[in-house]
């Protein structure tokens, strides 16, 4: 895959994801800058966790200063032109969102791959950049993590980071092994919006 | 601004945002541990992110234990003295947080431009450090962040951040610009909590 | 104290916290990701900030992966294995959390030694180290963190660590002040749990 493509699927995904913190918070009466910090946390919470936990600081968005500008003005735009985001067919945002998941497992696993040596830890952090957004963005709404609960979304990000490894691992070249595991993750997530796939819950006997 | 006045305004922010954090726990009927920890995380947490964000680590309050032992003495003190905090006119609370906010705003500013280049992240920075620890108090006692909802509070720290930035791009020593930013800050939160200002919330047709 | 045992109680607390994020998740029916997730942040979620706080990235886990598979193995087999959480006497997870908890304090207490003088911050990490993954383990699950409001939990970390670096200030090998540490937190707690002791709490008039 392109490196640069790649870029800019990112950035893509970056507004997608602020796109969903604005209308999450549009449905909690949130002011402007509330909107704004939902948008934040939901398209950069996964990668800064990530870039922390890896030690790579500055973190990415301080270096590149692109994330932040997309954000501001996706959600901006957002706020001007968005008052019925039902009028929308229900299936447009998950699929932005399933090609800015895919992107964004596949940074995080090169990105750790980049930073340390295990294969596990790699997929962790491809999950976490993935998933870690919306978990924070969840938390700050005061709702249990909807990633916690229901459809194969965190489950999709292990399959595609897992593959990601594996094929480097056998030796396969980093941008191929890239562009396979962002396939995986897309075709199970898209796989799973269009039937409505979930996994069962683990509940407890009380 | 002379920085040692700066400094001891810091303290004093670190002192206020302290006793928030006392009596927000205070209501919710919590252990003095649980105080202590709604207290640290009010007073210091901004600033803590801010410092992982820009790979300034070990953080502030490792590096200064001052800060701790002004929050500590702070917290017990107000667990000691105060049973009933509605006695205080209801402007002592909110002045004494505007004065700590603006300087933790200033600080915040001139820590980002120290570790980076972008005046976008120096202002983010700013507005990390005077509102993050608000936030995470609210998170830990399940409310949806009081920032994020009302007030003119976030809108008074990215005011102050950017005329801050702005001066510093035109040249102007770094002293003036921050104790123009702090004026800038504290001038608009004062003006509204004395006229009860608020900006509209964003709220999306259903 | 022998420092692989230490390594053993350590990787035994790992799992002991694992287990209680996954009962928790399965509490609130979580899918399978969601009690990964859960187990996770409750077992390594503590150490994971003191690291991040203190410096020390890479964090922990990335370098030693045994860490990870405990977790991932230790949620895995509870969620196979337990259906009737109830059935065990009612203070096996106690103790044995007991016993995780003081071992976590020692190593926080000691690995701040290591990478900083003031014991203040030793102490607090220490503290971090034991109470820190279960309050984001409860803030995920949107509950006001359990060691906020009861019991002598905190208490129990904060004179287990206190008096580890009390002994080291007096000079006592690190190994042996360590060793006092671990059996203060535990005596207390287990004493707490015996007698089911807990803290007044700190209630302001309305």
């Amino acid at each position: 895959m392109n490196l640069s493509l790649l870029y800019l699927i990112d950035l893509f995904g970056t507004a997608i994801f602020a796109i969903s913190g604005v209308l999450l918070a549009g449905r909690l009466r949130m002011d402007p800058f509330g909107v704004m910090v939902l948008a934040t946390v939901t398209a950069i919470g996964g990668g800064t966790i990530r870039d922390l936990i890896l030690g790579a600081t500055p973190v990415f968005w301080v270096t590149d200063t692109a994330y932040m500008w997309i954000i501001i003005i996706t959600s901006l735009a957002t706020m001007m032109l968005v008052r019925h985001p039902k009028r929308l067919p229900w299936y447009v945002m998950p699929v932005c969102d399933a090609i800015g998941l895919a992107a964004f497992v596949g940074i995080g696993v090169e990105k750790a791959l980049a930073f340390q040596d295990s294969y596990l830890v790699a997929v962790m952090m491809g999950v976490l950049t993935g998933c870690g957004g919306g978990i924070i963005r969840d938390v700050l709404a005061r709702e249990i993590p909807m990633v916690l609960r229901s459809e194969v979304y965190a489950t999709a990000c292990i399959a595609g980071g897992s593959a990601h490894v594996l094929l480097v691992q056998w030796g396969l070249a980093h941008s191929h092994a890239m562009l396979a595991g962002v396939v995986v993750t897309l075709t199970i997530r898209l796989t799973a919006i269009r039937w409505h796939l979930s996994l069962p819950t683990f509940a407890l006997n009380k």
